[in-house]
């Protein structure tokens, strides 16, 4: 029964790829290309512009830059699945067109989030006016649930009537709400009419896996590949409990700081690269003592990120 | 005292003027010039791409187009305050840039608003990259509180460390709070510093005048102009309280429907043009019922917008 269309889902690990900045605050393309070979080489997908990737503090322009350079330095587009969900209806339009014409497997999709409190109607609107905009049978849109940071939560309902409404399009959704009863619920009421469900975090890989799921989209698939996409393909074998309870233990290091800070301080400290450690305002960077924490706290659980270093990955 | 420079500040009352969409969503720069001219009329000036704008629903370029479409129609830059604040940093910069080469007396400025739970350090930071970057003496920002939308409020300790470290161009706030306490703090402690405190709508409008403040930027000066403008000239003659619950009685009379849709339609009903009623997604217009209790419950209280369909301010 399954179809080509079907077969080329991605599905599997993918993780919200950091953005690299120079000193200037500027996204470095070719620092981020290289990280994603070396994500790729490990069999991790690319969700660039996600929430890790920093991606609501780039703006329009530059992610039209640094996709094009992507793409130009032959990353898979298949492989990718790019966050084009603007707060502005026609940026998330020229955004989503874009990437589709580059031939991305999907697209990851926020609400627009600045207005709180709106109805399911008016997000029904917002999507259905991107997919009739960008009108193209080769879109795949995930839904991005993730209400702790955007603030608009996509329910069940909405999800719904969404699916109902373009079957072909929406394709799943990334869940971060970080509540596994709603994870749960889109696995048992949407995966089987073929909506790809996502774990937010490789927290629920396993369980995800063990209903049919599709995989995961985790922040610490940035720095933790090898092991997440591992348990993704053997999760089937007997020690797949065990795998989930070691890749735990690195997400709960990683959870006792800032997040994106200490993604960026680890890439910055097993590459030896400083400029690594740059996080665009809002955000900041580790200070001393946090790095210290966290380079201790990561020798403590033996933690590397092997190949980062390598110069054939260049 | 006084220099040119403060003699020239925006004071009194101010509106986040709607942004009229034509039944394609499209922003159209015509009605919206015809507008804004209706409310200059009537001593409001013009805090366009503001929340009740519908700001953070139009892209980047089109801003750009509405705001260049304004002033090449003549309309006087010292009366606009336009919202520049973006969450993508370079984007703020962008606008901002461009409104203050345009001669706008002022920005109002959202904290980037989609990363939640950020420090007063990063918003330092992201306030102080964007003065750096505009690095334009005629620069004057109000900082735009509003954490029921935003979900990221500027901080008492935020706008002292940015008054000391930018005097002449942090210029003020819009406190969107809804807090009295807030806005009495904010007058009491930086108010004397020549940092004008405007509050969010007409409801603290005389309490805020009376503590020394500058005025308002209010949603409701969209339908209600004459009277507002008229309390923020005459708030020491003695009827000043009367003007006060007048006004009290009209925001109440919005704030029973969803505000955004409830403003475009009194201004739909008023100028008889159906498509000043069309909102973007996330928003939903008022539906028939909607509409039709707010018709009544404008005429129970005598409500009219007068002038507003005079071909001659077209």
């Amino acid at each position: 029964m399954a179809t080509a269309t079907e077969t080329t889902r991605i599905k599997g690990v993918l993780t919200p790829v950091v953005t690299p900045f120079d000193s200037e605050l500027r996204p470095d393309a070719k620092r981020l290309i290289r990280q994603c070979r070396w994500l790729l080489d490990q069999d991790v997908g690319l969700a660039v512009f996600g929430t890790n990737s920093e991606a609501n503090s780039i703006s329009l322009s530059e992610k039209f830059e640094l996709l094009d350079a992507m793409i130009g330095a032959g990353l898979p587009p298949a492989r990718m699945m790019p966050g084009t969900g603007c707060s502005a209806l026609t940026e998330s339009v020229e955004l989503t067109r874009h990437a589709v014409k580059l031939g991305c497997g999907g697209v990851l999709m926020l609400p627009p989030f600045y207005y709180k409190g709106v109805s399911d109607e008016g997000l029904y609107r917002n999507f259905s006016e991107i997919i009739q905009r960008v009108g193209d049978s080769r879109l795949r849109i995930y839904l991005y649930h993730i209400p702790p940071v955007s603030q608009v939560p996509i329910s069940l309902p909405l999800i719904e009537r969404l699916l109902k409404a373009y079957p072909g399009t929406i394709a799943g959704t990334k869940d971060s709400s970080g509540v596994w009863e709603n994870t749960k619920a889109m696995l048992e009421q949407f995966q089987p009419q073929g909506f790809d469900v996502f774990a937010g975090s490789e927290t629920f890989l396993l369980a995800t896996l063990r209903m049919g799921g599709a995989g995961c989209i985790s922040a610490t698939a940035n720095v933790n590949p090898a092991a997440i996409s591992r348990l993704a393909r053997t999760w089937k074998q007997p020690d797949a409990d065990k795998q989930q309870a070691a890749l735990d233990v690195v997400r709960s290091t990683f959870a006792k700081f800032p997040m994106i800070p200490a993604l960026k301080a680890a890439i910055s400290e097993f590459s030896g690269d400083p400029e690594w450690a740059v996080v665009r305002p809002p955000l900041v960077e580790l200070d001393a003592t946090q790095r210290k924490a966290l380079v201790e706290a990561m020798r403590a659980i033996d933690f590397s990120m092997e190949g980062l270093e390598e110069p054939a990955l260049q």
